[in-house]
């Protein structure tokens, strides 16, 4: 079986490891973010002699993922110090003669999900994060899906849960979804952090609107087959039963599908591949561009 | 070049019709939609001895068009009296031997604009109509998205015009998109039809507001390469520019792309296909059965 690399590069950390095309990860390294320099010497320290076909990135963004585009490969309008316009695709060509793969972190894990996780053998999955900021991949037949630019389903508009005040903290859009229910939005509106605040806090009735309405939306457009939540804010399980309960409502009825009515437990759920999701994503990446 | 057919089933009347695998329609008729025995006695006698070699439907709603499914081939749960639970697809198997295609009536116009109209040549676009309700389609790398079911983008929920009071005309989610937007909506807001209202009315300023705001979740989730926007209501050209600019500044130059920014007038277009769209689109399913 094909052995394959990965980044998981964060704004944070760098996750880099190898495993096969079955999506089983043999070994693994991380290190902080710091200056494109400093953090690509060990991403190249760590791959050299290792005996891979192709290297997968799944990447902090904004990125340019169109193969087509003159900026492909590039992290682009990041507010992230030193990695602003930073050609990493580029850089690591010319350090490993692979084929490379290229995308958002998220469109990674939504990959590593349909491939290997939670939604293995189905259709279409979507994968969303809620953590510090707000991102979602989707896949469907197999295929990432993009358009102009990668997805950034992060920032559509949710309607206000009813007496919330807080003005939002998207840079942006002020009160997008992302302004609205990131692990950020959460600690500035009830000055606790996510973790901090009680499992019975009405917080999360809240939080729970706002998430729902966003699932509310990607259902209508795309219609996938499981959405799967993760990310920091979604360690709070007891948020699960309350978003299907709330988008089942938002629903009433109207797409007569079970999996988006009575198996609505089947439907959005948590990642099936834990802490390794993101560089399994950038594993799956990688699996991908072998096939072309 | 092959010869093919071509029904647009809407809830008002049938138009049936040939074209070839170009798009160029040779012939058309017809009639209102009835019931089914009558309606469909006109539409078998229409294509008898004609020698097409494949049939395409673009059908009203909501149906089941997913090929693997129990129900597919059915109108499923529409309110029209004769049409709930009808299998048309088994009714033209049984009458004309031909592959049959069969899809959303938008599904098929964004086929049609993808193909043969204003986004000929490009990756990926999405149809919407607003009308007597709203109805949007999706194709991408020349296959129409589809999930668990067809989209269903017209009830997305958006934000509220700041004073706008009514609440909304949608029976299943009350005040969402087609609540808002459709032209019901605006006939039972205003008291007066689109065509009554002039064109400063700042009724215009609002559906703007309504349609820029589900076109920025669209273009979030999906980022189509171009958006098609036709209906009844669309007739009504000052729209263009309003909806245009409304939906710059809610982006707010959140993606770096030109089609977004400045050129934005080349991104949200009418449709070329003008009053043919609609069949048209079934001739376009039609030509993508063929290619299978």
């Amino acid at each position: 079986m094909k052995l394959l690399g990965g980044i998981e590069a964060g704004g944070t950390k760098f996750v880099c490891g190898i495993g096969y095309e079955d999506g089983k990860i043999i070994d693994r390294t991380s290190f902080p973010t710091t200056t494109p320099k400093e953090t690509m010497t060990q991403v190249f320290q760590y791959f050299e002699g290792k005996s891979i076909e192709a290297i997968g990135i799944g990447s902090f963004g904004p990125i340019d993922p169109i193969a087509s585009s003159s900026g492909y490969g590039f992290i682009t309008t990041t507010p992230k110090p030193h990695w602003g316009q930073y050609n990493i695709v580029g850089a690591i060509q010319e350090r490993l003669a692979l084929p490379i793969a290229f995308d958002t972190d998220v469109n990674g894990a939504a990959l590593a999900e349909y491939k290997w996780g939670a939604a293995k053998g189905l259709d279409s999955c979507l994968y969303i994060t809620i953590g510090t900021g707000i991102g979602a991949g989707a896949v469907v037949g197999g295929e990432i899906v993009h358009g102009l630019s990668h997805p950034e389903m992060g920032h559509i508009y949710v309607r206000r849960f009813s007496d919330d005040t807080f003005k939002g903290c998207c840079p942006y859009h002020g009160d997008c979804l992302e302004g609205m229910a990131s692990g950020p939005a959460i600690g500035a509106r009830w000055r606790k952090s996510a973790v901090e605040l009680g499992k019975d806090h009405p917080a999360w009735a809240m939080e729970a609107h706002y998430l729902a309405h966003a699932l509310m939306n990607y259902v209508l457009i795309l219609a996938p087959h499981k959405i799967i939540m993760g990310g920091g804010v979604m360690k709070q399980g007891q948020l699960f039963p309350l978003i299907r309960n709330k988008l089942h409502e938002l629903l009433n009825g109207y797409i007569a599908h079970p999996l988006l009515n009575n198996e609505i437990h089947n439907y959005v759920v948590p990642p099936n591949l834990g802490d390794n999701a993101g560089l399994a994503g950038a594993i799956a990446l990688a699996s991908n561009c072998c096939d072309d």
